[in-house]
């Protein structure tokens, strides 16, 4: 049985709610992020050296604006949607991570992707992501090569400096990977 | 003259069945490989130092599950897919891969591009792969540098182990880049 | 409201369009590229070492094979489109780049990722791209390696020969980045 009009519709929307969170954590861009979660957003990452765990549209963007701080060269790109209905305002939808994150702090590069496993709901007639999670499939960690030049980093203009940055310790747990 | 309702429907249908083939190949998935080819699926794959040339539903799982071993970390995204219907039942679609490969028995990491030519055929209702074959438009490969740290390496948990893996060599040919 | 049946279809070809685009770069493909535009297109990209100005459809089509000459090993690839329509035969779009650039004259390696946002109009039933420009988000350029062996490279067989390359000063500006 094909979709319905009304679900081939569903999927563009929920396909762009998707894209539009990925342009806007590497761009810091709280207007843009601010519509696309539900209040009780629940959000688990799995990923190698870390466990983040949090719930709440507050602290999920606290923790993404403070992720994504003015030392982060970021690119995160998420492709290849499976999205499945499981209600008429409801759906489920797996994506595949790839992740560049340099961080001038740390003075690493992390090369990575993850699966990511999210719910959707419609609410007032715009899609939100109510629930996302994610297992890493590959990372890989190396230092800064001094040979680097870094000729355009734009959340250096618009990412938390080190005085904006919060707390986010209650929801990230870092570990040596095994 | 815009798609139909039917063709809209089968081109979700037809993108998510690759974007499941990707996922399922990078996390040695038979579960999820298994209904998405034809029986007498055909296969070509024109890289810079391989050529893989094989035909049938259990030599394409036996080459991807010995492929992406348990000492693989490997990332392999298609995107862009153009699509075109050639009857029903039939399509054809372009895609552009995007692939790191890291052979942790080879001491290598590929970084590589590929364009690929599918045909899919509609059996029992469901759009399957019948045809796919690539070409490499990038190929670049390095020794793995000893700096880098693999803190997520998902195929080390559920890829084949060494006594597991079966001989493709039938399939593939090995040359010395032009 | 949902998309009616011919914004749906819209969208599929939109995407499809700059789907060729980014695969015709890569493949210098010009019988691909020449009707991808319309015949005053306006381009700016704002890159990290680079800003590329320019007008018109033979003045895009010069610059785009000259740059992605036989030296240049690229893989450009749009991704996570955010479609908006302003008519019934005009539309907008975002979409996110990845691109690794190889320049084997130059000796290096540029790893970037750009936001763009478009305008699209149906001219005579087909979608074209008349105006075209982004921004960097992220730029890191790098010698390329000596370990670093180039296996397959599409562009030296039907990239543009030294001599065969125009000069397309006027549109290019070169600085220092910050």
């Amino acid at each position: 049985m094909p979709y319905t009009l009304q679900q081939l519709s569903d999927l563009e929307d929920i396909r762009t709610l998707k894209h539009r969170y990925f342009r806007a954590i590497d761009t810091a861009d709280k207007a843009v992020l601010e519509p696309l979660f539900t209040d009780d957003i629940s959000v688990e990452y799995r990923g190698g050296e870390y466990l983040v765990r949090l719930q709440g549209k507050e602290t999920m963007l606290d923790f993404l604006l403070t992720s994504f701080h003015s030392d982060a060269v970021a690119m995160h790109q998420g492709h290849m949607p499976e999205i499945t209905f499981t209600g008429d305002d409801t759906a489920e939808g797996i994506w595949y991570l790839e992740d560049i994150f340099v961080d001038l702090g740390r003075n690493d590069v992390t090369i990575g992707s993850a699966i990511y496993k999210d719910r959707y709901v419609r609410q007032d007639g715009s899609w939100k992501i109510a629930r996302t999670e994610y297992d890493r499939i590959m990372e890989i960690v190396e230092p800064i090569r001094p040979e680097m030049k870094i000729t355009q980093h734009y959340l250096a203009k618009v990412g938390r400096k080190p005085h904006e940055r919060t707390d986010i310790s209650h929801a990230i747990t870092w570990f040596e990977a095994a």
